[in-house]
């Protein structure tokens, strides 16, 4: 029985056994940058442990696992691009140090590379698998434009459903098809493999929630970011969008207003200002209670799928470091 | 026996029955303009004919056809993003109409919407098929990489075979990976299949001169464009490339010196310049004697092709159009 490590450690390993660069090196050099920053590494990790839950091995999805965070991290370098944000993991993100145009064509060719690792991984159900793959990746994407279209409304406009359909695609689907990609290649039985999707979404929207509260209430030394860059960006994130439904008629209207201010505003006031609403109307208790209740889901969908309970181990463990994590 | 004009027809059938508007419409409203904006649609014709040349017919391949114009087209979206080319046939180029981050993101979805067509189109030769389309897919950003890595390179730092080792990774592969898809879809022989590729980048190379040699000797009437641009942007095409082997020591120096002029130089006086050396040193009928040695040898190889003479008909009706071509 292996636990999460193992399987962090197997990624790492992989990673570490791939040779990223090749000519021409302009090319390659920010996709061996991108792809050597580190990170979680959440998803090869979900569809390794996906794929022994269901009697696999490492070598039957080495590369898929590959595959799934070339893609992931063609989708971080492209999203960087259009939010012109400065840094990733610390780091300078990739059309900061080499231009956008590096940017749009590296990304461009990592989603090939993915393609690349993908069809190298031996499967009778391949067909069914690059499906999986290919409509995960067209969901991601739909997910990033609603997320774009969402700057354009008033926060009243967005409602709870609306964010929680855009972050099931923009984050949730993906881990959802990395665990269905991993039980796909071990030759899962179809209704385990539905349990396990709806663990990957529910277990991928707590993800997204936790970052939402991160913002509002991480600890900055440990968090590794200045906190209040949502309210900075006026971003709808769960924690207005929540707190226009608790909030009474005036705190309402200072949330509207403050979420609508442009540049002609003191920054660190307007945070300032946003989370004294949030902490009169115990956000930080209602979005907790929100998370809970997605990993509370993710949970149930785990101890419904019939597999051997050791190899669930491993799953369990990393829904307990999702859910403590600090940063 | 079907004619080009039955394949061109099939081509066009196929793209209007097609439905491209989906939601969120932000993100599908750029991708059904540019699949819709036409051009010559070489690319699935070239797919139609090669499948049809080994027994093949228009619903083996008909979402193939789909699937590698939905590539080229992406990659003319993100191409003209990264040039700042304001049109494309004549229309406003969709990060002109609807920005930067929609065009970036709109073609990362047709890049997998092109996917989506090749996985919904059943072959037992299936992975082989997506491999060609996905190694294609990587050389088109390679060479597309190399032609950006030339713009910052002196005009006597890029020798002829690298100009056309870049062509046929931008240009030639994607029409050579377009008839190989084609022949694999009807289960051609490999000895066939390698000899409809080297048509087809030889086919491809030949087109790509003859972009290079209308933007400089082109009739701008029929052209549908201003003459001489690629002269204006200090283009480092197979014109000048070429010229530098042909030139006396004087002309050679004072090319080298007019693809390296700023915008402190007229325009128009560089492109008159330039223009004059072309022609006395018979650089149309070099250029010229270039093209027809490419369409030459792609002429041999489809010659040498083990099938039904009836059923080259369109490829070479195809190769007689383009040789002609006045735009």
């Amino acid at each position: 029985m292996n636990d999460l490590k193992y399987y962090l450690g197997q990624v790492e390993q992989i990673f570490a056994s791939e040779q990223f660069i090749a000519e021409p090196h302009e090319l390659y050099e920010p996709i061996d940058y991108t792809l050597r920053l580190g990170g979680k590494r959440i998803r090869p990790t979900l569809l390794l442990a996906a794929n022994a839950l269901f009697g696999g091995d490492v070598q039957q999805t080495r590369d898929a696992a590959l595959g799934i965070e070339t893609f992931h991290n063609f989708t971080l370098l492209h999203d960087d691009l259009m939010d012109r944000s400065p840094l990733r993991r610390g780091k300078p993100t990739v059309y900061t140090k080499w231009g956008d145009n590096a940017a749009i064509l590296s990304g461009d060719t990592m989603f090939a590379l993915a393609w690349r690792y993908f069809l190298r991984q031996p499967s009778p159900r391949l067909q069914e698998i690059l499906q999986c793959f290919n409509e995960t990746a067209i969901e991601v994407c739909e997910g990033q434009q609603k997320d774009m279209n969402f700057e354009d409304l008033a926060l009243g406009d967005v409602s709870i459903d609306d964010y929680m359909d855009m972050i099931r695609q923009k984050t949730a689907v993906l881990l959802a098809g990395a665990l269905k990609i991993g039980a796909l290649y071990a030759g899962a039985p179809a209704a385990e493999i539905e349990k396990l999707y709806a663990f990957g979404i529910h277990l991928g929207l707590a993800f997204q929630l936790q970052d939402d509260l991160l913002d509002g209430y991480g600890d900055t030394a440990v968090f590794g970011k200045k906190t209040g860059q949502d309210i900075r960006d006026n971003k709808k994130s769960y924690l207005p969008l929540l707190a226009l439904g608790i909030a009474n008629p005036d705190q309402r209207k200072e949330l509207a207003s403050l979420f609508s201010a442009k540049d002609n505003m003191d920054e660190e006031e307007k945070v300032k200002n946003v989370m004294a609403i949030y902490d009169a109307i115990g956000m930080r208790q209602a979005v907790e209670k929100g998370i809970a209740g997605e990993f509370a889901a993710a949970k149930r969908y785990l101890d419904d799928i019939h597999a051997e309970e050791s190899l669930k181990t491993p799953l369990r463990e990393l829904m307990a470091t999702l859910d403590g994590r600090k940063k």
